[in-house]
């Protein structure tokens, strides 16, 4: 693969057999490895058979990174910011994805719209972040309330809580697809891995925090 | 009509000449009526047929109102708070509305979620209102922001003002449905007359400010 | 929180330890506690937990209250309406949020507009409301209908009631927000809780019951 | 054609010259011939070439009958409900098409759900009709109302009259699908012609009034 | 109830116990009962229960008649006219509920849009008929061809079988809605019962076959 | 370009200039150039520019081919069978690009699902094409008629042609995605280019008409 | 059938006794039958009762052949395209259809947009197919993409594989509606069925391989 | 604006007058102003009023700069990326708005999946940028495409042009969230300015090109 970031695997929808096989493959030519939507069950005869895989449970996911690799490769650091504690696991998708590609995520989970002072809170750390990912199922609101208070790229993930006219997370979609403030870009709904991908990106090689 | 308000005249797709038969006809058996959605150039033709009606351009309604009425017949008053310009006309038939009902509507257009300071300045206004009124359309984040700092009722407003993924207001709508902050109830998109003559009878008779 | 009422829990996706914990941090410092979404399981474990607690099992609902506190604070009351008994659920989630915030509840549930003539009989019942909450699925109509009937702000909860073009509620949400009976707003499909905090926001010191 | 009813020509889209051309084509070989949705302009034209053609301006139609049939040819009648005054062309095309077929079309369109006392004044006159069309746009509930009044077969058309959540005539459609009150079906959005052909063959040969 | 026909049970998340009380107290004060949407276990329960109820196993229905009443009440008949076997219980629902109201129902069940000949071969049964139901899933396209050849009322039932873009019978019910052919008139998704019924209001006391 | 046959310029939203000087530099390395979408205006303009080019105005498209080219190159021919006449310039673009492309196009425009007579009288015409096109927008039902009679590829065009629930062509789209017939495929709403391109390159070199 | 290819059986809500009763029957008067969505536990019971039946489990189908037919009856042969692994069972039921009407399926499935040099890798046995069928759930893209590469007529199907806005193949199928690459046409999602089929029809009687 | 970057003004239903008068004001305290969706007629009258400001007639943007500023101040530089001469304006908007923001902007507006040569021979300068966005109507494909070929962020900007079932740029928004190429986000449909302003963030201090 050109792009200079390995294979990520899919893990819905396939055995634990299938996945160890690919992580192995992959790790052989690769320096490090993803595997999403994995549940605890088959995370753990995954772990037990590929070496150096480690599972995070509240994120479903699994990594791998070739022994030598620095935790940390770049300066600055991507905050990850979330209000309902059931949009947590989108939310950990994201921040072990940063991880992954070797930033630093900042984890800023008890904030939300409704209580919009836990917010204003943390708001220097939101703001020091080369990038700011914002995960949010009901409160669609909170990617244009932090969008509006941060001069930095912000990525959006609607996630799929909530019910009725929310519609799967749709309602939450749009309502950051059309979000006042520039600087919010959007993925797919629950795609926790998509906006810690492009954070990543984002942050690589930016070398000292910017100031805002 | 029992339920103690006048009929109210949609103005859309009907002549100056029917709608001032209309309201001529019911200002002899009511003591208010009004009319939603009439342009500039019928307004003038009816507001000079029917005596005692009056104009207001920027909400395109017309209210007739007995003479001897007081102009504001209930203590206490409605907040309607707005963040864009386009959303201007919107606001101003729901704030017509609750004046022609007989309540005080206080504006608050210079708000919005982008710059969420001007908001905060203007908090203790919105706060004494007997009830709210939230107009948006590409910042439907509005009416939760509000809803999560007050303890009034709100009603929210999606506009059809945006576009592409806005769908003329259904983003906004859905936004407003799915807000977090209880409270908050919503009304069709563009119903600007809907919103206040709810927050209308909310406000009527409501005795004294209530504390927040 | 500064708007005056307390906290709610929302309990769908957390484990009966969660919400009890949460609940007991919350009594702590707050003089009424609600969680919804609560099923009988974990309900039995939490009222365990928590003194003072009570499941209300038609709303799947837990409520705390302070002791001390009135039953009831406030003049007045809430007319929950609703017309199938596959819609009761929502509406005592509504009811008993009412409640919960010191206003009485009067429940109206054998009305519908397939039967009209079981409305009329208790319209008057209906009409010395302070505020209508009405809960319908397959019957958006019933809405419009009591609006028209009624000088009160009515609260519209559509429910996933229903099969087909009913498309899990959502037709009954359209239904409601078309309502031509003006005083009609709307919230989420199967939110009884957000009908029941506002219906409860504008009976609150409401005095005496508005005549119609 | 088979099936004992003429040709109906959809008239948009085609021009006055084409619609007159096949009338009179149609005209030689039927009884009677309907050309709907042809404006003013092109309706003098029409009825200028063909002749024997009437032109029903509210319904936007045009209607040609052998000369020597009877006006009414059937017992009975067919009873046309419609609330806003906006509704009345589809109400028109409806009850043009029922009294174009043989059958005597009975309109009752001053009553609305926001004011169902008017309804009910007219409740025999609909009850002894054989079957009944109700047209709404905005009040898709009166097809429910009216269902759950009479045992006669009920055809609601919605109109894309409405603003807004109401999406073109979609939210009245989907009301009117789910009534609860049996005996209710539905044509196309606007399709007044529809629903009067289909009442029209229920009315012929009916013999007497059905009791209700 | 006015209406004639007596009350029907929507069985869908109600109990055995439940719908046993209720059709015991409505066979009280009724002369014929139904109730849909019940499943063997729960219908044996409640056969045992009502004295004279009768379980439909293809319809998922229950009917009661009182004593004495003549089986086909009214001449004429209905033909229930459906393409895949799947399509069957929705059929079934349909005629189940027509010879409940004391009408004939005539089976046409072996007939597609894929193998035409078969529709063609019984189409003077179809013709002959006082009303047509046509019931399909995938083969929306069934009530336009039969609507085609018949000069009777139409009523088309889309149900909620297929897969994929057919949206759990969206396709079908919109291809119905857009039928050319006049004189179909269409039901919910599903909703067997109220085709059943609609076609039951149209045959009954009709007299005479019509003629085609 | 790899694929064997020529540029294609989708006029819409280009000025005449463009267009012309686009055929111009095409035409000097391809053996043939089609623009579609091109109203008389500025076809007479582009049409006078290019040398060779001419315009076809019921299929609102332009073509050229380079001189010496044959008409009809390929054995065997398609059909391009529809309903209504408001379909026809859909049905044209279609008929026009299969021309374009060197093979013969069957027109056959008389015929439709509701007097399906027609049909049956020129089947064998269509059951002799090596590739059939179907366009229709009202009548989704022609193409899964068409589907169950022939053993060809079947090419379904929905039309935006209708009103209401028809939703710009959506309903029609759906119906030919569902068909029961097998060997339907389908292309965009209008995309009469698409359909002849596709049977275009069936037909192409197909040697003798396939038996069926 | 006069279409020249016998009845399928589309499995999915038939009983193993069902299927296999049909399937006998069917095999009495035609020369191969087919099955689809039958899963391995119906799949073991109907083959073991139906004489010469074979079940195919990655594609979840059942075929039956004639005895003395040739496996391969046409010359040239089908690509069959896909890129995600969760994709194959659809390719699957494509390749096995195309391979029992006849022809020769060559499967291409480790290919993929976001890896486009292992598609241009295999691109010459794509190109050399007399039809191309291309399955994807989240790379709708392919099909535009392998469409813009070749001059053949390629048969899109998309998948219901993916999550939120995918909308269980929704998005796949508008991607690949609207490819701008010309010669694409679409299936319903999920059916590879229909896709085989139709590749099935084009490459039957085609002669040679042609030249790209 | 605590947040950096200057206030932007959406000239879309604002007069001349107006947006001037914005303009000036803003160009008094702070050092660059940007006007979008501003026509050529409106543009001149604000250009001639205010003074340094510049039209962008094919971006139909209005920038302004305080005299003195770097026109460049960023190293690196952002890639346009688009297909269709039809979604330049959108490209352009975007192209724009990063420059105005003191980044340089690549415009590659010759390349489309359809003839993916094209792109691949612009693929350096592609990937040596520090952000890329892909601007697509009919071709959501392309933003797929790019993102498998790159290590950099891609934002995507799905454009309204197209028809049928692209559903206004719906289609192509859709098909962007769904990529699975990684390091895609995707801005609302035709928000050139969101993707631009995005992408000045980015870029912005990032100091020297990242290798890929
Ligand atoms: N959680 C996720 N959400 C969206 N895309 C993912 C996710 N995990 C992996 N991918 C993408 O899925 C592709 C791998 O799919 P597969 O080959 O089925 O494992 C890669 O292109 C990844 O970029
Ligand atoms: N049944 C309910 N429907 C909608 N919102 C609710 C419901 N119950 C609680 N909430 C809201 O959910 C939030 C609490 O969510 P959580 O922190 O996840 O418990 C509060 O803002 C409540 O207003
Ligand atoms: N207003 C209408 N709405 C729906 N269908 C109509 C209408 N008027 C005529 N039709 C149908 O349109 C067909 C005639 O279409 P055309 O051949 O284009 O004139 C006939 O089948 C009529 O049943
Ligand atoms: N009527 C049409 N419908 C759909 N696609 C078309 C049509 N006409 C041309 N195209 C496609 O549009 C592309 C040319 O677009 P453009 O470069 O804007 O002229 C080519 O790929 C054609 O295949
Ligand atoms: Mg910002
Ligand atoms: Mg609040
Ligand atoms: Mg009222
Ligand atoms: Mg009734
Ligand atoms: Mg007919
Ligand atoms: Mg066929
Ligand atoms: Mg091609
Ligand atoms: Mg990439």
């Amino acid at each position: 693969r050109r792009n200079g970031f390995p294979e990520v695997i899919f893990g819905e929808g396939k055995s634990a057999e299938q996945i160890a096989a690919i992580m192995k493959e992959l790790s052989g030519r690769s320096s490090r490895v993803l595997a999403t939507r994995v549940d605890a069950v088959k995370a753990e005869q995954i772990v037990n058979a590929v070496e150096g895989a480690v599972y995070h449970s509240a994120a479903r996911a699994i990594t791998w990174r070739k022994s030598g690799l620095e935790a940390v490769e770049s300066a600055g650091y991507v905050a990850v910011v979330c209000a309902g504690t059931t949009d947590i696991p989108v939310a950990e998708e994201a921040a072990v994805t940063v991880e992954w590609m070797g930033s630093r995520a900042e984890r800023i989970y008890d904030v939300g719209v409704a209580g919009i002072h836990r917010l204003f809170a943390r708001l220097e750390e939101i703001r020091d972040a080369n990038a700011i990912i914002v995960v949010a199922g009901m409160e669609g609101a909170l990617a244009s309330v932090v969008g509006g208070l941060v001069s930095k790229p912000v990525i959006a993930v609607p996630t799929s809580v909530g019910y009725g006219a929310n519609f799967h997370g749709f309602a939450a979609l749009l309502a950051m697809l059309n979000s006042c403030a520039p600087g919010v870009t959007v993925v797919n709904i629950d795609n926790g891995f998509g906006a810690g991908y492009a954070a990543g990106l984002i942050n690589k090689n930016r070398g000292v925090p910017a100031e805002h």
